[in-house]
């Protein structure tokens, strides 16, 4: 198999050999705190928002639902990425705030282990942005998952990274 | 738990009434042919995106592995979605193509079946991109899921629904 | 392996014969609507329900999330039931009310499908009331799960079954 | 969303805070070894528990079956419940009794690690209480699930719980 | 992405294409009575046969729990398989016969649907076979899984398939 | 039931006691590093191994879906064999070689925990074996997995295991 991946030694995917993908070997790292926190937004239309707002019953079953969707979905990592270890998480949360164009969702996940979360974190705020949609969708059919992102992470051998401000 | 939930009769969530959240009964719906078809991007650094660019190994693997992931996530979408049915998928099929900001998803789903298959479609995509930026994150942290959408839908009693030209 | 279950051409048990246990074959029985209610009680102690009882907040969170992991659940029955087939559950609500020594949960499924949703509505219940447990056992560890039970079934060859009066 | 949850700072609910529900933080406990059992009974007619007496064959692997269907769910507590960390269980056994009115099943877990596992217990008795119910509805539709309760805990910052006598 | 597939035009995998993998659209196939017979074995020690064979005990709760991880796994196959159809199975059974060098195993899967299930009797064999070298193992490390393979599949378009006598 | 397991006591079954199955206990057990090799072959037909060699697409395509579907199948190995216990992998690869009379696959699994990978790595292997047989069956419905069996493992108690040389 090797002719398919010739000159990949130079590459710098984690994933990728040449005997094709894996999952990573974390055997040799530490087991540290590790926090990730990623957000992204669902834009909707107007009247879906004015839906939402009116009251604190759809708003509270949508974003509870939501939220339950995104904590679940966390647990789920794992499955959902291929190539993502399992993670014993110790904190999921999932927090929703609705603006005048959508809602934006913030997901906070935590793990004491040899790896990072930022795919536990990003798993969450996709599953809860996909719950929103279908929740709200016999509304506004055109809604749009924009900017899921990581925003900052911390523990592990590479310490904090935040997002550069101004960055998309 | 009426009182939590006054005046919601005149609003249109399907999944909420005055009891709660619940899976909308599509009991008396028929069983017809119905497609979606969703697209999304990941946006990522030209450094990122030349990585993918320079073999058919790198790209190959991380796109096959993206394939991979949304087929299965299409198929989890009851499992990730706490309202969706769930649905007996007839084909599913993800694509992967890479531009100069980074891979732009597509995924395609049907079934024969009382319920659409717009949650199938949007999830799959979702997937997909997680699992790009699962395995390129080495490379670049800072990569953004953008524009996860419904592009077209077709079959069940609202017939077929494409996305305006123009909308975001 | 007939030795050991000599004399069992006699019982009625329809997962069980001499070659040991099975998922039962329906496939000669014709698909039709088919809808069951079960029910169950989360009893706990006074405390425990005068927090619950003590504004929209906790009632809403807690009864909403049970809500879900009913409603998941139910979806998962063919899992968490060894012998139970895979159902295209058409519709899935989890009603719960505090009373005055807990809450008492009843969940409803339908299927069009060859065979009951028994199961479904059984396993939703359960699956609510130990969300219920969970979210409230800082408060009450003594709390007991009682009387799940089926309340009633339609659809399929065995008609309309309703639970008696005055059975336990 | 705070207005939703007002007063909420007094209750003693852990998964739920201003921002909704939440999955307990645990990364500042330490990992103990901790167990817990739980209990439950499911209560049949006289000619149900007559069938699973009359011989080896059928309790055997009724019993058999529900002992898989506990332990397999006891591994899936963090699915079946939403708020449940993922916890890496060390031991699972489950025990069924036949007796006069029906079925006696107890279960045990153990691990080490930030939390407990009353949750594991409880799950792992409503799903073999739910396969009995499964593997018997044939003969008795109207079996009852009782008593599903903790009865013992050991481990952790709470030490040592046990039922108090009486209770019920 | 055309570029590394060139001349896959003539080849006869229904499952790649000039865009990678997909899950086949049986969207067009009728839906018929499929069943697949598949059978394969547990290659093992005397000792180990011995120790299977010296009671209705060991061999029965191995062999049951067995029947229950080919009967869970066939459900699964949709998930264990990447490109396998989420399928409603109407039956499921798996038989065990002890032998003097092992165990054999034999699963029979139907539905009524759009596509076969030779995945998942094929499964079914090969759970069954990890379950009862998991359960065996403290005896004998050195087993082997040998010959899983469809025995027969009925239904659908290509009609009845037998293995021909005398081939592998 | 006592009665239906006289003379167990004299066994080895780890899994097995008086009182049926169970998932054994491993809680004092020390975490140390473990790992395990599995192998396995899909024998196919000469024009199945033509149609893979023809060139980097198909090949590529099939072997990659099934090192995903190896992978997957490792971290779903506690769902899979029912007795298994849920162990966070930090490790998984599977390498697939097409050879004259089909494919051999081998599977390297690790932990840091309790218990061994075993299961894992033999699971690996028979879900990429799995994989391989459903993306060529149109070509060739007579394949067979063959030999899936362990070639070594490390860590634990019970130190290297290695398949005896000349061992079938």
């Amino acid at each position: 198999m090797a002719s398919e991946h010739d000159g990949k030694a130079g590459h710098a995917l984690t994933h990728v050999d040449a005997d094709g993908v894996r999952m990573v070997d974390v055997g040799d790292k530490p087991a540290t705190t590790r926090t990730a926190v990623a957000s992204g937004r669902v834009r909707m239309s107007a009247h879906a928002v004015e839906i939402l707002r009116s009251g604190p019953g759809p708003k509270g079953d949508v974003f509870t639902t939501a939220q339950v969707a995104g904590i679940q979905a966390a647990k789920h990592t794992w499955e959902i990425v291929p190539m993502a270890h399992p993670v014993a998480l110790s904190h999921a949360a999932v927090r929703l705030e609705l603006g005048d164009d959508g809602a934006r969702i913030e997901a906070t996940c935590s793990t004491t282990g040899p790896t990072g979360v930022e795919m536990e974190a990003l798993t969450a705020v996709s599953a809860a942005a996909l719950c929103v949609y279908d929740m709200m969708k016999a509304v506004d059919r055109g809604m749009v998952i924009e900017g899921v992102r990581l925003e900052r992470k911390e523990g592990g051998r590479s310490g904090v990274w935040v997002r550069p401000a101004g960055a998309p």
